[in-house]
């Protein structure tokens, strides 16, 4: 709980209003303003003097190209956390927002600092950077984690334009995801643990021709043109980013099926860095060493194509790192509570948790195999993050917040 | 202790006597005549009534070629039941023979029905059945098994003659190690465990390149042409018995190094069978599953090649069996020891005792590799199954002995 006397030297769109304990008002917003005829938009920060003792945000940062799976990640993390996530009441139908107790997601698209006109006019996508106002988010990120309050933008995807702003406040965990929470480095440098959501191109073809051919009745070709279009600028924008991650989720085409193209059944790594400050990565068996287990065999016995792990230290962009990984897919409960009893490092609070929450979303995406699992891991391991953060900080003295 | 009333009904060559805590004296003696001079020799075994309350040997057999480390293999063995294994004192100084406080060792070549000039003239190799008494084989062991005393014939590998028999008292512990301990089913109904040592020709053929080349000078072509001759009947007689072991230790040349030939580093598999009474298969990490596993990494170092386990089920002439793979040598002591504290159904009586034991042994061969190791791991596994064996006749009611 904030309590904080706070100098508001502007007016405000809309005012973020917290009642301390102490029962008086404090304010505190960073704003932002947009021109929204112009489809251009002037993002500006003001930071206020806040002389307080505040629970400043975990902020995490997830990247991942549009339509990978972030919003089932999201739903998944949150769970974890405890609690629902959803839209912001009563606010803009459209926003992007998701709030749960604890969390805070917002979509850096919303920092778009051209719509979709403005895109087109300039002749840039959305991936590329001249398109995004990476001042502002860093400004606002810096603010939330600073206990502040802020104004963000809203970019509506259904329209295509810019939105009035919306208020968040600065909850426990605060999310960002998108393209770009990686790419600008004052960001990146405010992230507290970052993830990479990496899916190979195979798979994104697979998934896209499911959807767009399948689903939509879109032609073959165009969908390897669009994908083909798109893919300069993730390779330059995007992509990079990996390489800063703490942890990457790699989805790759299975290797338990000869050639095959279906993209049903998946290869999925977890892609730890070693040495980042709380975040112990998951190992299987024996920590440090190279491991390659097919659970099925005696005691458990899976279905065609059946499941393999793999487990092992690597390097990443040169970065030590521990990798963990699933090919396969889960048929029946036994299986995948047979492999979490052999996983280490899990973080759970009981024995069991990372499959209860596997099985309570079970309709999600990925659930039964290494996206869901990893996803879920990953969730378990930013919460503990986030308890040795505040553990940390109780045991410290407390701060006195100068912005 | 054996508490007989034994009825002898024969002169005896050697006969054996015992006292009884009773202190009366015993004779129970299995005979054996032979005709040195003429190169062929009439085994007969005779029996005696016995009615007594006995303490039976658990009988092991040892399958191999000669010069596949045997002999190395027995020093393992008895060093795991504890005390050294000699040759009988004051007895024929080129017996085949090992006795150690629980242990007896035999070797099958002392049952060959012809010596060397026999087996020639008749064009005959000692891997032929026919140059070879399995009926006294058969009587012999069985008698053993009975808990009485035999009279042996010795081949003496020195001379290639038959020279006259030994006693040989019921042991705790017998094996018959040779080349025929499973080939005779009669035979092969008596053993409580067998064992076959299986290598490759790859590699018999790197140690005989290493041994009668690089130490007696033999040629190439001379060492190529005698493990040819050899191969059909070793095909014939000795391979086929594989299939009947209980446990084989295959060895293999290495993988980790590619197209190596010179047979230093060895991949060394221990198939163990499923479902044989008092034996449990040893497994690594997860009984049941099919895993591989690379120690070398963070925790432990290793220097090339490194070493590489794999462990898994699979099936072997149509038998469940459980296979351990040690790819690649030990350097250090640590390596050792943490491969051990990973490896489960050990049968070890403390922590490391694995290590301790082929520590104890460094100098023999194979005691960086897995031959060593699973030949002490085999050695355990037999103290195991004797033990409990021995506890389940002491659960049981006492049985009166009738020969």
């Amino acid at each position: 709980m904030a309590i904080c006397s706070t100098h508001t030297t502007t007016s405000l769109h809309s005012p973020c209003t917290t009642v301390s304990n102490a029962g008086f008002r404090q304010k505190q917003v960073i704003f932002f303003t947009s021109n929204r005829r112009s489809g251009r938009r002037h993002g500006g920060a003001r930071t206020f003097q806040v002389s307080c003792s505040v629970e400043k945000p975990v902020v995490i940062g997830l990247a991942a190209d549009s339509g990978c799976g972030k919003s089932t990640f999201m739903r998944r993390l949150t769970s974890v956390f405890g609690g629902a996530a959803e839209p912001p009441k009563g606010g803009n139908p459209d926003s992007n927002t998701l709030i749960s107790d604890t969390t805070t997601v917002i979509c850096l698209d919303d920092y778009h600092s051209l719509d979709r006109t403005g895109r087109k006019e300039k002749g840039v996508t959305a991936l590329d950077p001249r398109a995004n106002n990476f001042d502002l988010m860093y400004e606002q990120v810096k603010a939330i984690k600073e206990g502040q309050t802020i104004e963000k933008p809203i970019y509506n995807h259904v329209t295509g334009l810019l939105d009035p702003p919306e208020v968040i406040k600065p909850p426990k965990i605060f999310v960002i995801e998108g393209l770009h929470p990686m790419f600008d480095e004052r960001v990146r440098d405010l992230l507290d643990f970052s993830i990479y959501l990496d899916i190979s191109d195979e798979v994104k073809f697979a998934w896209k021709i499911q959807r767009d051919m399948a689903e939509r009745g879109h032609s073959l070709e165009s969908i390897q043109a669009s994908i083909e279009a798109r893919k300069p600028d993730f390779d330059a924008f995007i992509d990079p980013q990996k390489q800063y991650a703490d942890a990457v989720i790699e989805v790759l085409p299975t290797q338990l099926i000869p050639d095959d193209n279906e993209g049903k059944v998946l290869r999925v790594k977890l892609i730890m860095k070693e040495g980042v400050k709380h975040f112990n990565p998951v190992y299987l068996f024996d920590e440090g060493s190279s491991i390659s287990w097919v659970p099925c065999g005696r005691k458990l016995t899976c279905s065609y194509p059946g499941i393999k792990f793999a487990y092992g230290p690597d390097t990443y962009f040169g970065h030590e790192v521990s990798v963990l990984e699933m090919d396969g897919q889960f048929d029946r409960l036994d299986e995948l509570i047979y492999v979490e009893s052999h996983l280490s490092n899990l973080s759970t609070k009981f024995y069991g948790e990372v499959t209860q929450q596997m099985l309570k979303h079970a309709d999600f995406p990925g659930s039964n195999n290494g996206t869901g699992l990893f996803q879920t891991i990953v969730g378990l391991k930013i919460r503990d993050l986030y308890e040795q953060i505040v553990a940390e900080r109780a045991g410290a003295p407390a701060e006195t917040a100068k912005v």
